[in-house]
């Protein structure tokens, strides 16, 4: 997955092919049974490394301040995640998935089955993400957590291989 | 909103109608910009009336047992819940809401916008959850708390007035 906020896909739509593993504690592998037949799953997840939280930001896909819960920004007052991505498969507790947008071993809370009857919308309106197709799809520093334009580190690259989020 | 888990609709497409108010801390209404602007949202949310997890269930919509996973059942190791509600008007703090399965009372945890090019997948493959248009709308005795048939308190009615989930 990817080891850094910059360059990390914004969503999972923008993660093209990006694969990812999310690790199950071995102690609830039995509740993976029937996953296997959904397409998609969503995975909640904590935003670990979110910077303070903030009631406005400027959201990746638009250079204009929005109300924080208009925005899908990490920097929450409780930062949780929320991701739809394609399950591959299921080998015992660890979830091949594709379409990641989650940092490399962000804690996992939840999964659940991504049923259209009870999720897919897909004439809702979109305030004022509708006609930002043409936006930033890849973060850039500005929810990085030290809010650093250069951490000096390794770039975030997607490897196809680790992360391992755990579910708890 | 709805007093008992026993006849809660089950998911949001199953509330027809059924209004709610989500009540935001005054602290945190600056974040609330600009999300008039979103026809649906997203309420994430604590099942705090939820039983001990199992891992594995017999879903509301289904007579067979289902990997927890595999189903929105509140009985989870996080027991985390998400629904996808229409958000009619927000008048400073309080949002009203349409299509709402949730309990009066319920602690919620976030609010994201809903954006179908995220959150919308029509087509997707939903498993054993498949072909089974025909099953249980309402929920039974089987997630309330107590694992009891009858709570001898009142029946669950819609009132489309109170609940107010605090956002915390």
């Amino acid at each position: 997955m990817f080891k850094d906020p910059v360059g990390t896909p914004i969503q999972p739509v923008f993660a093209h092919g990006a694969e990812g593993t999310v690790e199950v504690f071995p102690a609830h592998a039995d509740g993976l049974h029937d996953l296997d037949g959904f397409e998609r799953i969503w995975l909640l997840y904590w935003f670990d490394r979110a910077p303070a939280a903030r009631l406005r930001v400027v959201p990746f896909r638009d250079e204009v301040e929005r109300g924080l819960f208009a925005t899908r920004a990490p920097c929450r007052p409780n930062p949780m995640g929320l991701s739809c991505v394609r399950l591959l498969r299921i080998e015992h507790t660890l979830l091949t998935v594709v379409g990641v947008d989650i940092l490399d071993g962000t804690p996992v809370l939840d999964i659940k089955p991504y049923v259209p009857e009870f999720d897919a919308f897909p004439q809702s309106r979109a305030g004022w993400l509708e006609n930002r197709a043409a936006g930033r799809v890849l973060a850039d520093h500005r929810f990085r957590p030290d809010g650093s334009r250069d951490s000096g580190g390794p770039r975030s690259e997607p490897n196809g291989t680790s992360i391992r989020p755990t579910l708890q």
